[in-house]
């Protein structure tokens, strides 16, 4: 895919830019030597393509064997994947490969933490656009391979009506009626709101999904009465692995926590090479 | 500077696209708004500058003003910036200079945490290659503004003979050696050791920078003593908030932190503009 | 916006490469001259920002002034816009300038007679990704502009289950139930349908949007009975000046039209300089 | 070549983005799947390499066999290509490479009805600079496959000195003498005459071609008779399928069509696969 | 100009990466300061808007006055240019504006000798694609600053059959048939001799211009007079500043000369700042 | 490597842009033949991986065999590579590729003689930043396949301050100082000297490496007997072939030479295709 190349590519040049210039200087002898990518902790895996990506983009002569699957549960000490080819390109690549992996194995974890705590409920955990800059849509899919959901994916695919539009379009009803005349009729009205008397309003007004920003959970919890399956309703603001269930009990569809993306730390991976 | 703006860029094009349809949709009336960027936790604040490019890129007549300096510690409540601009230029831009804004917030304070651990020590917190892929300038920044020092950008600015490079190349002894006639005059030599052997190999080969990787603190205050200020040492591995002041008490000049710019999580940022 | 000046810049390279080497050869005077942008046949104008760009991107002191506001009707023989500025750079920028203007005028003048032809229906007029390539966000725009609406933009912000997609997935009911558990809530369903069997599957299976394809109009109002307002009715093929009106009286909530787009001849418009 | 891969690119990016989520929500088993490319209209194909371009640019093992070649009078019902890969590749790729071939069969489709209507005259049928922005490089390729020539390929590489040329260099003569002494010798002058006076003044000055410009046909000519073979011929302005005959009988040695980039309409050409 | 502009950025990029660390380092006060571009020694410069552009680029308040113009002759210890601005400006321009500047003053100051070496005669002394990948619009600039003319730009804007295309093609006057058939009819053909018997075989097939490759004086004089005016005349290869009269005298309109861009010295120029 | 396709995707764009038009209208043949590279006069061969990667980019079907090794003394009429493929393909990358040959041949032969004439002595000859805008990193390999070593890269990989830095910074104990607290441990510190006692403040103040700049031999004599081993020495300005082996007898370490990369004239190397 054109978009994942890109950010390699990128990572590729911010590394390696003029060259490696340590294996340069030692002029290693070229021939097939192998290797390991290890995990050191327990995770989620995500992101086996991207790191092989990665080393076929440096040089497409090297071996890149799966030892698991995206989404799947591995253990410190547990062998990721296999990898063989030429020492300069296993070393040169060995840096950015292990960066994007032990980052969105970090979002694959984290997610799925989330999920396992509201496991039993209907509800969706669903990332933001709190995302790092330019790795998006690696880190939306490390989302979904932790077992989470998407929001949309950024401005131009999604409306959401915030506090800010609605004061600006005069109000609940303006907005919705307004954007329900412009935008294609393949996306749906998302709206936060910030009380009852709002989501009433929007639920009259038509809204496809509602927000519910920052309420605590009694107002969660009559808010979902109001709205009364007329919408989708979405909880949003201090979401944390200890709130996550008492707000997924309230009824709402859809839980959307930032830090999934942009706090999750980065699992630990090492590689191994023969002879090292 | 042409870097940053590439990032900038990118982000943008990541997440306006096609456009800002819920905006587009609600033909938000042009004209002056105003708001602020509010810290939500205490924090060094970083990327101020950064924030502010996001905006004159979308729109070069948003006025941002500083509130406060990269480097300052703010506290939950302080306004770190104001802006003022068309709304449709403010809304279109804060996602994406919150998230830089939050993650350089988010690196600078984690490292001076470290370097307060160390103080009273002569030691320098230095970062790694283990950075996300695309921010790696934007990143090493914020490890300096935290108080912390750069280790060599990418492999291409220095040279780092690690475990594997000595495998190939047959020994620290001559990794060394050929590093030395091959690299611009203007370049240190790193080595990584193992052991209390490997550092008195390296010291004899003339390395200028020997790597303790993964020692005990005794093996570092032994390596330390060896070296006798031959050469700078530098402590890897195994290296957090809980054992870096005992690491620095070793006698070592570096002690490099991966988690630095892999695990910082985003400091807590929004903007709110008035009327909302 | 940066793709449409990305689009611009992929323009004025193409035609103008390593120079104009005409002007160049001249070595015109410089001098501010002015001129008009005059259409020369009836037209809903669309595009003036976008021409006003070409010659800003060329020179920023080009004075560029509307005379009329997109979508606005004018007549042969109308000015509509006023121009000024170096001699070289109003020649630079007339060919790209112009050959955008009269596409989108072109795209805008044909969509107002879909429009005009269902006036007094409820029916919205939509495009296609049937679009010129490199130019779908121009396009889509026009679009609007003449009156219509847009469909999905790409492949990435709407789903759109086809005739081979139903094949593959194995059924309706199968490919409706699939696409619900997978994408962003902020996404309606659409679902392509080629019989009232069809229909009657698709919408018992919840999908948000039923395309009609190639159906006569029998079938259509058959279809919008059945279907009854559960979901949003769309018809597309076999759409034309002269079919629209009936279908649009089938009851149908949208008609998209590949010609908008794939079709629509260039509105005639020149630049006259004075002197000239 | 490196320029038809960057439109390919750029229309795949365009249409493809973030990813096809259709595909993707339905979780298409892999395996290959067969289709062909259909003409539903009579037409002068054109494209086929860029078509196949599209597919093997997404996935290099699609099977692209053609059924005819660039320049073929194809029949509507009759296939153009036989295609056959992953689903989820052709579905991706399937538009992209039918507007493209679309578009261009148009182009020269529209150019061979042209060439036919001067059939038995010794003149060129020649394009424009109204190409459409981004694909000038397809159209006037698709023009060179419809029987017609081109004319030069931007403001770069050919000296068309018009009207307000001559009007800021001072005159017919001037114009031409300058553009002598300083365009490379590999490249001849054509300039813009808008009467016998200026066609006198263009023929003693050393014009290499002479455009006519919107000049009746008994003026024409008389041009024709004045020149006598001096230099070539061009007549530009008001050329249609009904009036290009008898232009070209008037001994004009080229006609430049506009309308054969900036009006021709799409093709209609349909991807049908297996199954569906 | 986009393609200029490009050319320095890359430059810039090239040079200055993640920064310039010396400056960096030394926190220079902020402040503005003034400086001087000197000749060192005796030259045609050029490239003065250029330089200035490297400047503008880095930082749009820097001021920099042309103390001279391009093609002017300067001599050694005269001021090109005088410059103010930022410190960290300049010295960050100094070395890519310099690099630029040297280059295209070293072309234009070669042309100029050997236009000098010809005058008198009506010869053209024109370059070739002999040029520094990359750099050929500035270096064909800078020919012309010279006093010197163009060939063709690249393959793309000039139609030269060689040896190897005769060859291929069956003979000259298949080749010049050929290509007539084909080619704009805004460009001249050019063909390749390498005997009188090819000159003969060029003129009667009606090349435009007839290059004479790597032939004595005689032969070329005996070329001339066989063409006598039917077609232009290139002389090429074996040309150097002690043969170019003699060949000049043979009655050629055209010769060209690979050292003017492979091998032509860069000029010495020294950029000075008060203070230091 | 990314950074080199880079360039010579570039050069290829600049020379065949829309197409080699004389070989698309002569309509060659397609076939394999083959020919050779031929050197026409001596040198040291440098460039073949970037020659034979030009025609991959273009057509991976082009063999391309290496007759010597970078590095190799060449005589005229010796054969470098020999070459086949389709015709079209090798007439296109044949100009390109000879340009970097010739270019990168010209800086190794011109770099062997620097070292050649410093034989038996212990000092290296390194570049400078002086080399040609966008091919540095092309140049600086060329320099080291000539017996050369490389200086920095950029501004952004080695600290010199220069003469301007220090009047800004207020003298060289204070620049030093500074730039030790700041720049990665990874780097040395080169300091620019103008006399004697610059050098004494610089080796009290810590510089790694002094650079003599301009001095003449008796007092590079003079400021390597005070600097005696304490830190490296490079001598740098008025250096050419008759004066550096005097300068290297000083006892300088490093000897710079910017004529390497800006003044090496191309060395004269041809394509002969079979049957031409």
């Amino acid at each position: 895919m054109q978009q994942i190349d890109a950010i390699i590519r990128n990572a590729l040049a911010e590394d390696i830019h003029t060259g490696d210039i340590t294996t340069q200087a030692l002029q290693l002898k070229s021939g097939v030597i192998s290797g390991i990518l290890k995990a050191k902790e327990n995770m989620i895996v995500c992101g086996l393509a991207v790191a092989e990506r990665v080393f076929s983009i440096l040089d497409n002569e090297v071996k890149f064997t799966h030892c698991c699957a995206d989404g799947d549960l591995v253990f410190a000490g547990n062998v990721i994947a296999k990898i063989s080819g030429n020492a300069s390109s296993l070393l040169q690549g060995e840096r950015v490969a292990l960066n994007l992996l032990q980052r969105m194995s970090g979002v694959a974890t984290l997610t799925s933490k989330y999920v396992q705590a509201v496991k039993g409920t209907k509800v969706r955990i669903v990332d933001t656009r709190k995302t790092t800059p330019g790795l998006r849509i690696l880190e939306k899919y490390a989302v979904r391979v932790g077992g989470g959901s998407n929001h949309r994916t950024g401005l131009y695919d999604g409306v959401l009506i915030k506090e800010n539009h609605i004061a600006a379009a005069g109000g609940i009803s303006a907005a919705v009626s307004r954007a329900k005349s412009y935008i294609p009729h393949t996306l749906k009205i998302e709206i936060e709101t910030q009380s009852l008397t709002d989501v009433t309003e929007a639920i009259t007004a038509g809204a496809d999904i509602i927000m519910l920003d920052n309420m605590d959970i009694e107002t969660m919890k009559d808010a979902v009465a109001i709205i009364s399956g007329r919408s989708l309703v979405e909880a949003s603001g201090g979401v944390n692995l200890s709130t996550v269930k008492a707000i997924a009990e309230t009824g709402v569809d859809i839980i959307s926590v930032g830090a999934l993306t942009h706090s999750a730390p980065a699992m630990d991976i090492s590689m191994l090479l023969e002879g090292a």
